[in-house]
């Protein structure tokens, strides 16, 4: 049977929870007195719909029915889960959750997406505290999964559990908190750094946009990853967690942050922390941990390279001084000698592109042949702004050849012939070597498109001549091997 | 010319920033008496060549000469840039920068990764202190972009922009910071967060483990890609930074973390953030702020996905937990009804998979068919177990027909047919198909190969068996359209 929520707040953080449920298969209402909350609930939605479903591999259940009831009573009738996000009012809460649960069902759970207050204080005027809970969750609701939750000696023995049980069947992660202290843990920790960040603007030390920098371009992409104890038990090196604490401790006691209030690093609170930590880390090496750091960050630094943000600008800057030494011709009038193949793509495998076999994985060899034809199509003249005013080709077939292995930081080169060009028609072969080992050969059928209409149109003039250049120039060279091959033809 | 680097302290600090220049054509000479930095040095080599070369899409300048000189004459004598990463002891620094001194060359620039002291106070006893700079770099210096660069009133005019530049050239992104303060800028953001971390532990809010996953499932994947200001500015809505400072600001006097002081929310800092935020972040709306944060955090959750690591186990749970009522087989007895086509693939389409003509790229057709080619690996035995075991399949030919396009979040599925299967080979066709829409075809032929001599074997027995069955039965199905063709056969 369809499981239901009750969405009691329309707010951004309603919406995102509205999105989770329902995207997760289940029936969502969703309660909020202020008629624009409609619109923003299907805002929400219509943007998690394009990033939720293709978080992970495998499809999610069919979405459930969204409805947005006029009463309270109606929204959380036969829903199993309540999930309050109005404003942060202590009374405000107080007040709804009685109306809240006049109608609940007795065994539903009712959660909080308070980022502040305990549990204990939620409960304070409820007739029924044990079903009450915390549940912080955090925006994008839809896509970042960490949930705290937090009960008190009040919440009903088993809600946790029940509550972690449907989290995690909507793709979260509940984070239990041992205890209830006003902010939960991660708010504490993100005030933490938003008041020294205060301190810093104010005292011109830096810009809100040089902050920024100096967490994404650094520390936060190893946040996104390993957290604090596990980057620094790194940076203990083989020594782990307590040599780290034996040189960092100290440092402490220096002046060195507005926020001075400094717990004791006694060998109890030494100990505690190395023993977490190998609890936490201890299934690994250093060395292992160094390598899995590596992989995630690469991953990290190439998601943002494609996007050009942030730290993959740095990226993009670096490609664009490397690409004429690189031997990769950047216009048509840098091509030396279009009689020759044309140097297409030269670089290094990088290091999340392998697989379990251990070598880069088969669809980055059309990732690679792809940036290949992505630079033809630049050098006769398809480039971004030829694009963006309307053009543009699509592959519409192609045929490769996996003749060898290649892997992690091994430099990649292609080089490109115009097999044919004309109408509507590109025909590319491309030759991937590394080093003098010819890895794969690809045989590509391109259309000349109208973006509007997505149908096949003419060459435009200035694509059709440089295409002919390469064409006739190129047509001495005798006919590639393997071109024009089915699958089956020579094994 | 080739340009040279010499680096003083060979630790982990040292030996990435020996990588950073190495790997970016400088000549690098390390200097540190102790023996065991040699192998350190190429310890931390060896791991960057795996990763820096790969981080962009074109390939870096040739590796450059690596030395370890047993002076520090020797060293620093004709470097322009000498790089000063030993332990943090004040009178240590100012002792080897006379040392160097005495033999770098005048206009070179002698930097300190120094996390922190101040330039004035490196430069305390030097003769030439114009010469003497901040530059603080992150670990892993190979991957990371971040460098503070911190000058003071004794460093030469010219200096601050000449560092710019050599840096911006090994790839890292100087950020200046505009006063002298003890740890710069990221370290008293980090000291925050670690003093109140540890009161969390102390205090047995959390452990380090989940305190680390309280970063990392949250918060830490936004600042990988936005920072604190521009995170806050989306949650501020179309109301922005001023908004969002009158709806959060009072909350800072609340007694939230144990670190206490708090710089007054007046009228002049109010103004100061959010018109620092403006040039930050204006030139985009909320709406594409968010949609960029999106396309961000689904690539970084992908990345996770892939590894299996961190927020990315919560996406392979939910996969395991989706798949059965996704109609995806987990084994081969899973398999309903082996005559017809099996169902290889049930996925919705990343967002970050997108291309510039606004569909799905080309390269990520062959994802999913190498996703399909693993999962009927998968259900005739070729599991993860059995690859371990030393044996797994190469697609060695592939052949791919794009129909049609799709976009993002949109429903995908690929069924799956064996052609043939026996002796070495397994011969597939895959359909893709986005509702009723055939997007594409696929035809891949694949080895059995022994992964320790990476040559194909013959099939072992319960592979053959269970390719046998289903051959068996698909051979009553018609030939699928479009099979063993070849490119132009149709066009």
């Amino acid at each position: 049977m369809t499981r239901t929520a009750a969405i009691i707040g329309g707010g951004v953080i309603g919406a995102g929870w509205a999105a989770r449920f329902l995207l997760n298969g289940w029936n969502v209402r969703v309660f909020d007195p202020e008629p624009s909350a409609r619109e923003r609930v299907h805002a929400v939605l219509d943007a998690a719909r394009l990033a939720l479903p293709g978080l992970g591999d495998v499809a999610l259940p069919p979405e459930g029915e969204l409805s947005f009831p006029g009463l309270i009573s109606e929204s959380v009738r036969g829903a199993e889960w309540v999930q309050e996000s109005v404003p942060e009012r202590i009374e405000l809460k107080q007040k709804i959750y009685q109306a809240i649960q006049l109608h609940m069902e007795e065994d539903a759970i009712l959660a909080s997406s308070t980022s502040g207050f305990t549990p204990t204080e939620l409960q304070v005027s409820s007739a029924s505290p044990g079903q009450i809970i915390v549940a912080h969750p955090f925006n994008p609701v839809y896509l970042l999964p960490l949930v705290e939750l937090v009960a008190s000696d009040r919440t009903a023995p088993d809600l946790v559990a029940r509550a972690q049980d449907t989290l995690n069947a909507i793709g979260m992660f509940p984070l239990t908190v041992r205890a209830e202290v006003p902010a939960h843990v991660a708010d504490r920790l993100l005030e933490a750094v938003w008041r020294e960040a205060l301190w810093l603007v104010k005292d011109g030390v830096a810009t809100t946009g040089e902050i920024d920098d100096a967490i994404r371009m650094g520390f936060g992409l190893r946040w996104a990853q390993m957290g604090l104890f596990e980057t620094y038990r790194i940076a203990g090196g083989d020594g782990g967690m307590e040599h780290f604490l034996g040189q960092f401790g100290p440092a402490l006691k220096w002046p060195w942050t507005k926020l001075t209030d400094v717990p004791e690093m006694d060998a109890e609170l030494v100990r505690n922390i190395a023993s977490q930590s190998d609890t936490q880390s201890g299934a690994l090496s250093i060395r292992e941990l160094e390598a899995q750091r590596d992989r995630n960050l690469t991953g990290f630094l190439r998601v943002l390279g494609q996007q050009g943000w942030g730290a993959g600008n740095v990226l993009r800057a670096a490609d664009d001084r490397n690409l004429s030494a690189a031997g990769v011709p950047a216009t048509f009038d840098d091509i030396a000698d279009p009689a020759a193949p044309t140097r297409t793509v030269h670089r290094a495998v990088p290091l999340d592109w392998l697989d379990y076999n251990g070598h880069m994985t088969e669809a980055r060899y059309l990732h690679v042949f792809g940036d290949a034809t992505d630079r033809m199509m630049t050098l006769i003249g398809c480039d971004r702004d030829y694009i963006a005013a309307g053009k543009s080709f699509f592959t519409v077939e192609t045929h490769i050849r996996h003749l060898d292995e290649v892997t992690a930081g091994a430099p990649l080169v292609v080089d490109t012939r115009v097999i044919a060009g004309g109408g509507k028609k590109m025909h590319l072969w491309h030759e991937l070597r590394s080093g003098d080992r010819l890895l794969a050969t690809a045989e590509h059928m391109l259309l000349h498109v109208d973006l509007k209409t997505r149908r096949s149109v003419a060459l435009t003039q200035v694509l059709a001549e440089r295409l002919g250049v390469l064409v006739k120039a190129q047509s001495r060279l005798p006919a590639p091997e393997g071109l024009s091959r089915a699958i089956g033809d020579a094994l």
